[in-house]
């Protein structure tokens, strides 16, 4: 089934991040129906039609974000109808759920409300836990082919739990034929081309396979390096046992790059390494200035194993807080190997935990004229134990974001690593 | 002039964000030549070809991006001479320069690399600082109408400079004839709905004028509500005399909402003001994780007055970095107004700065159970100076990421306030 997504709303054409259609891809594909098509249109009747138009000509199932709301320029349904040449009923059970979320909510009621009530002929209504607009699936025969065509509410926390409840469920019986495994194996520490060159005699053996469906992705970003593999198929043992086999030959190749799968973070992973060795970790942030302890702290429980992090992002922080000593400053500059050890043992010894963690470096957006003639994006990452302390050197390239998330991955995965 | 956006690349069907649509739409707005339309495709030449001809077929200029590079999926350059029935024409200068960057860097040269000197016949190629892959401009005629076509790399550190210094340019003198102003007025410690009542009156005025060429968008997200005004016109003059009375009257019911304009950020607004009142601040997070301190180091120039963060997430840490009397704890739970209070005065004690901010609730995924009853999304935020301790509360709605960031502007606003 192949399918298109259609995002409707004037911010996604002015700069706004389409967190929606991120959403539903990685969605989407894990139930076989990965997009091979995304649409963002502005809030113009006409353009929604023609975008309709151009995903029902192309996909057999159109999945539509935005536009459902009470405002004049909500104009989704409106736009559908004359497409499909379908007439919008007034549905006075929508009408009442409406009505009573916003009462439950001390939401004002407007007479625009109403028009959140209207529902295309033969439309199944989805109901709208998370706010008033509520979803419309359709099941309909266009130019004389079968389409599914969805409609979710713009707002990430409307949608989503609507695709889940009433939408994955519903296109997971209708691609029941399919079988879908998905691998998504985490790396890190491994730069892009090189994972690239290790898996690709792997890669290459089974796009020599007949009838092969099984398909490779490399996606690397800032956190990191991931492999997927995504194989489609009738029998599942037989899919199961084939995944299985090429999972372990990517492992193998990868080695220790591998830190997880799935769902699996380098935060999460590292967390629950720490937890299981009994050990806990302070960390020292000057450069990411305070991103290495806000990742550390995503993961629900962290406060079992994370004794606390500073950020000593000028020189007098990093004596006060840290014990660095002022002439390692002097002698070596801030951002020198030296200063990244006395860091982090400085919180270590602070902190009273098993590891100490700490980073400085220049993240830009110039280079620290303090500094001489060091580059953008030099970093040093020291870990301390009981026993030793090791030191790390990276020049990492992109700007001021990018440098500062390259460090907390490769910080984080000094750590798993050790 | 009607402009539409391609993306191209399988990774942005599958669940990665699309940078490179948000930073296109924002920065085509700027010189007037807002995208009506944007579509992403996976790495299949049918599918390239059909969107090209799709966007032809509605926009006057197309900006693509990706699919430029040396491996066998990146196919945008035969896609496109495809539709165009134009040849590829192999560019010997162009190799020159792709040469010359790999071995400057030490990047392997392989035979693929040649594909990227394949230039289409009459484009003119758009030399890239930041990688190999050049991008291409075409001012071609396409079913008898004048349309412009440009290919840009996808890595967006590749891109971004290309559109900068080639493309930006080129479009600005082919909008010449229209005059576009364009303020974004920025919002905190207001809710969507309240912006929205106060600045209707003013819009509904704006609506009823004959030949208005004016538009308002309101975008709310968890670093605050924005109001944008975008004034098209031919006379300067006028449109100045128009944008800057309406951005008045805007601010005049917005109020000390408004934080700063354009680029502004709150972070930056909150450390100029500390710069210029000569002040110093520190602080001491606990469910916000390093978010605070990520942020204010977010703007250069940080280090003159941000004396350090300490992210102290476990009781312990309150208690041993922040000098929080672990009885406060016990009594009213480590999420309190309490400790919060005494987390803001312990930062402010320790750093020896003018002020002590300090943040504690409860982000998620669940409500904490050792704090008994309290719901998940209470905030406590304090604000100490050498007279007083400032306490606010909250509870903040979304995931926990939203709730981190909703945490983080608030008290920076708080800080702003006062």
């Amino acid at each position: 089934m192949n399918t298109a997504i259609i995002c409707i709303g004037t911010e996604l054409l002015r700069g706004f991040l389409n967190t929606n259609n991120a959403y539903l891809g990685a969605e989407l594909e894990k139930i076989g129906c990965a997009p091979m098509l995304e649409l963002s249109v502005d809030d113009d009747e006409k353009h929604i039609e023609n975008a309709f138009r151009y995903a029902l000509s192309h996909a057999d199932c159109v999945i539509a974000t935005g536009g459902l709301g009470p405002t004049f320029d909500d104009i989704t349904r409106e736009a559908v109808a004359s497409v499909l040449g379908k007439q919008l009923v007034y549905n006075d059970t929508v009408m009442q759920c409406i009505l009573a979320y916003c009462t439950e909510r001390s939401i004002a009621y407007t007479d625009n409300s109403k028009r959140m009530a209207s529902i295309l002929d033969t439309a199944t209504v989805l109901h709208n836990t998370h706010g008033t607009a509520p979803g419309q699936l359709l099941d309909i025969s266009y130019n004389n082919a079968k389409k599914i065509i969805v409609l979710l509410p713009g707002p990430p926390f409307e949608m989503k739990p609507m695709f889940e409840k009433h939408v994955a469920p519903y296109l997971r019986s209708h691609c029941s034929t399919i079988i879908v495994k998905n691998v998504v194996l985490k790396t890190a520490g491994m730069p892009e081309s090189y994972v690239e060159a290790r898996i690709k005699p792997i890669i290459d053996v089974e796009r020599k396979l007949e009838g092969n469906d099984l398909r490779f992705a490399i996606l690397a970003n800032p956190e990191g390096v991931q492999v997927k593999i995504l194989a489609q198929g009738n029998d599942e043992v037989l899919l199961d046992e084939r995944v299985h086999k090429i999972r372990q030959e990517l492992c193998d190749v990868l080695g220790d790059a591998v830190f997880g799968e799935g769902d699996d973070t380098l935060e999460g992973v590292v967390g629950a390494m720490l937890t299981k060795k009994k050990k806990t970790i302070a960390i020292a942030e000057s450069c990411t200035g305070g991103l290495i302890s806000n990742r550390i702290t995503n993961v629900p429980g962290s406060s079992r194993y994370f004794l606390g992090g500073i950020v000593a992002y000028s020189n007098d922080a990093k004596i006060k807080y840290l014990g660095v000593n002022a002439s390692l400053i002097t002698q070596h500059g801030a951002v020198s190997g030296e200063v990244a050890t006395a860091m982090a043992q400085g919180i270590r010894a602070k902190s009273g935990a098993t590891l100490g963690l700490a980073v400085t470096g220049i993240a830009g957006p110039t280079g620290n004229t303090d500094e001489g003639p060091k580059p953008l994006g030099l970093v040093y990452i020291a870990l301390a134990d009981e026993k030793k302390t090791i030191l790390h050197k990276h020049v990492f390239k992109g700007d001021r974001a990018t440098i500062k998330m390259r460090t907390a991955t490769t910080a984080l995965d000094i750590v798993r690593r050790n």
